[in-house]
């Protein structure tokens, strides 16, 4: 059964400013819950219909009926189970490897498909400028596919970061150089840029090589999603 | 101004079933209807608003108000310009490049994502089982930003098309050889699968060559995206 109160709760963690005054987010999904309840993520309370029951302490398990879920449910049609957590603090970003860095990227599927890309490439640290999209909205966890629980997302003010950086840093541009071309080393930091305007002039300034995927043939598109532009860098920096 | 019947017409091409009846399809956006004006298709009829009048034909241009552009765009913020094409026949498949071929690939976003892919690399052939969801889609169109002038896209029974073609099958599975490894010959299919369960054991049943995508370190996400692993593995044909 749910009370009032904890629906108004979990509705309001749609939304950036109730998640960040109640250290919450919520994620959906059988799958994605017990990756997170697998996690360091700390869970808050679960909610699930009867045909989807979870192994976990009864002081946070609360069985709902399908009208109670789609009352608190931010999908269409939901599946099941839905999962509060805590808002876990940031780690310290470590340099040793390569760095994702995103500078206002917007659409919560870019940067979910993007969170799910560090996983997969073993990129651990994912920098975002202060205008790239809250990575614990709700459109963004449900592209991530549990990816959220292996990669530490930062915000911070990106032009800061990388001047404390002495990392090499390689910005994703339509006139850089072309990426089979270039020596990738051991470590370094690449940057991509806002959908429709790039990587914003103030942190250009501090790039050290600008990098291309190059068009094949003739007349194309005029660029790649930033997502799927993403996927062919960091396949690049791992092919050795 | 809009008639009824224009309204209606415009509407139902939302649906695959009227967009076969009719043989037209929209797209909308400024820039995407210049593309297609641009190529080899027939405009049937361009709707704009008093801010995005475009220079073509009076007989085929309507302008016509932001609140009527609403009753027939299918965005929730419609941008101006909306265009209504004849679907062209598809041309025969050339065999002399690499063909990219989809098996039941059902998400529109990811559609349009390969249709744009496909255009950045290139590949001017695309080979969709008849499960695929429908590049006219407008979905996939807002996905493809104009490249769908550029790519040749055939509908056929999958299984039937392999058989008759000469080249070596590749198929992205999880299980294939590693991408990086691979020596990738000039010319080729290669096929991507269905969101969630991959390539279909019959199409399976014609593929020479299994490759993955393999991931870098310890537990990653279960899989890539279904656009994103086309990306990867395009980016590779090409890489030369």
């Amino acid at each position: 059964m749910l009370v009032k109160s904890q629906i108004k709760l979990i509705r309001s963690l749609q939304q950036k400013k109730y998640r960040n005054q109640h250290g919450l987010f919520f994620v959906e999904g059988k799958k994605t819950v017990q990756e997170l309840l697998d996690s360091d993520f700390k869970a808050h309370s679960i909610y699930c219909t009867a045909a989807n029951l979870f192994a976990v302490s009864d002081d946070i398990l609360t069985e709902i009926s399908k009208a109670e879920l789609d009352q608190i449910s931010s999908l269409k049609n939901p599946n099941g189970v839905l999962g509060v957590f805590y808002i876990p603090k940031a780690k310290e970003v470590d340099f040793t490897d390569w760095i994702v860095a995103l500078d206002a990227v917007r659409d919560p599927g870019n940067l979910g498909t993007i969170i799910r890309l560090c996983d997969w490439f073993g990129i651990r640290n994912l920098v975002c400028s202060q205008m790239t999209v809250d990575c614990f909205n709700p459109k963004v966890l449900q592209a991530t596919m549990g990816s959220i629980a292996r990669v530490n997302i930062t915000y911070v003010k990106l032009v800061d970061f990388l001047k404390v950086s002495d990392m090499k840093v390689y910005g994703a541009f339509m006139n850089g150089a072309s990426v089979y071309e270039l020596e990738l080393p051991q470590k370094g930091i690449i940057i991509l840029g806002n959908e429709a305007n790039g990587i914003s002039t103030e942190v250009e300034a501090s790039v050290t090589q600008k990098v291309a995927i190059p068009p094949y043939g003739g007349k194309t598109s005029e660029s790649l999603n930033v997502a799927t532009a993403t996927a062919i860098l960091l396949h690049e920096i791992r092919r050795g």
